[in-house]
């Protein structure tokens, strides 16, 4: 059994910044048999949207570890609270120290203005539709100023991961494999800002100018320029100049009302999965007569139709 | 506008086999702005449950098509009424001629007792999960003893297609890129009876021995021995063989209870799918207060948390 926790009095010193408490919060939400996750989410709601969150993806190998790191060392610099949600559609393995539980992270591991966190693929709601949001929210209200989602190796969610952001920076990197070329379509077409990193390689100028003729056909539509950064994240050369390009977006973001429509667009797409999910368990509930594996019998024995049965199924859901 | 059929006519003279009738049907069935689906298989119920619905998929190149139109030609010579629904989960189009619409089904064309269409895959309900259940009732009720649904390209589909089916043939051809080692492991496990086809080439030999070694490891678990049968699909050779697994895996879903136990979960699957797709339809349906935009607006100011606005939504539903 999970402990109960007074979750009034987390949500209070996580507001402080404690990170024992951060920690906690981001447990709760992201355990599947919480029975504290409305009461978390509850509670969170009135402390939320201040944090910019910025979603990072790209092809494996760009360096978006590095790169994250490397923005947080210079977000730090500017005294901002950050979190960091690495999120891995691949690994069933979730949870993880909230203070550097990963190795490129070790260096922020004493700080107290970082929340690190490992997020695991889920089996439910679209994998990490269900999760990710909460613990967005935990960063959120903890004060965080700039949440980062990066995502960690490859899979179908990364879209879906980086639909959760204000801003989603694409990361590229010069090279067989890792250029534009490589890049899947849909990656580059979520992209807000690119960074090539590693632009001390051969062909990084030919990979900012694939960018650049690409953003030639259309890239202004929304209103927004997409800048193309050169970094050498290892090094932490460029890297303040993606923090001026993500501060440029969310100024845009917050001028031109798209921000507050993508929060809308995001939250009701939360509200219609959650809905659905529990007309899911609602039906699993059901028995009986008007319970599935009933209307099932009756469907193959030609009683009645699968659309009639959905009608009886839906009428007994109350 | 569809134009509007008497259905209880067109049933009757689909289960008298007219063909036109059945391909009316299908179009029906198949068409996402059809008001008349749920009339169609209302009327359809009590006339299915006959055909045994046999999925045929595996990796590109090793001869499906022809392989099922070897099948059905050898099934027309027992005298026994055929359905084919060629599924492509790749393509955006459907519908098509009822008879003979593909060049290797040319030869049965003209066969009043072979029902031959192609489906395109649907963007909603997981894909083809919504038209294919509907087609396949069509096929039942006009009489089909077989129903052969073949995979047409390669798509996540795949699998959802094989699980509509009874008995479920995987096919592969010996040679680079077609083998064992080729085939994704999520092909394999649904297998009942193995073909491997173009058994006259090189390395015929290795892929069955490949295929009883993987079998040798619990391949009898469910009290079914998954055959591995030889073909030249081309020349018609070895297709009666996978006629009598075929008909010795009917046989043996029967006394087992097999079959039924499978139609109970299909029927099951179906009847929550459209109960889903009404929910979200109706969903989108709320307009006010209680809608969705309305309480996504309250998620965003803070007023409320999702998990609430999910109460608020379900309970609008009505």
């Amino acid at each position: 059994m999970a402990r109960r926790f007074d979750i009034a009095d987390l949500v209070e010193r996580a507001r402080r910044g404690e990170p024992l408490a951060v920690s906690r919060l981001l447990s709760l939400v992201d355990s599947e048999a919480s029975q504290q996750l409305r009461e978390v989410a509850s509670a969170l709601a009135q402390h939320t949207g201040h944090a910019h969150v910025v979603g990072l993806t790209g092809p494996p190998g760009v360096g978006k570890s590095t790169t994250t790191s490397a923005l947080v060392t210079a977000l730090r610099a500017q005294g901002r609270r950050v979190g960091v949600l690495a999120v891995d559609p691949s690994s069933p393995f979730s949870g993880g120290a909230l203070l550097g539980d990963r190795v490129r992270m070790a260096e922020h591991a004493t700080d107290d203005g970082v929340f690190i966190r490992s997020m695991a693929a889920r089996g439910h709601l679209g994998g990490l539709a269900w999760a990710t949001p909460q613990a967005l929210r935990v960063l959120d209200a903890a004060g965080c100023d700039v949440v980062l989602i990066e995502t960690v190796g490859v899979g179908q969610s990364e879209i879906e991961v980086v639909a959760l952001a204000d801003t989603t920076v694409v990361l590229l990197a010069p090279g067989a494999g890792d250029g534009v070329q490589a890049a899947k379509a849909g990656i580059l077409e979520v992209a807000d800002v690119f960074v090539v990193n590693k632009a001390d390689r051969d062909g990084a100028a030919q990979t900012v100018r694939d960018l650049r003729h690409m953003l030639s056909y259309g890239g202004e539509e929304r209103g927004w320029r997409i800048p193309v950064v050169r970094t050498i994240a290892a090094r932490g050369e460029g890297i303040d100049d993606v923090l001026t390009a993500l501060d440029e977006h969310r100024a845009w973001l917050d001028s031109s009302g798209e921000r507050e429509r993508g929060r809308l667009a995001r939250a009701a797409a939360e509200i219609e999965a959650i809905t659905l999910a529990e007309v899911r368990a609602r039906i699993g509930d059901v028995r009986g007569v008007g319970g599935l594996p009933e209307l099932a019998k009756r469907v193959v024995a030609g009683d009645i139709d699968p659309y009639a049965a959905a009608d009886e199924l839906a009428s007994g859901l109350g």
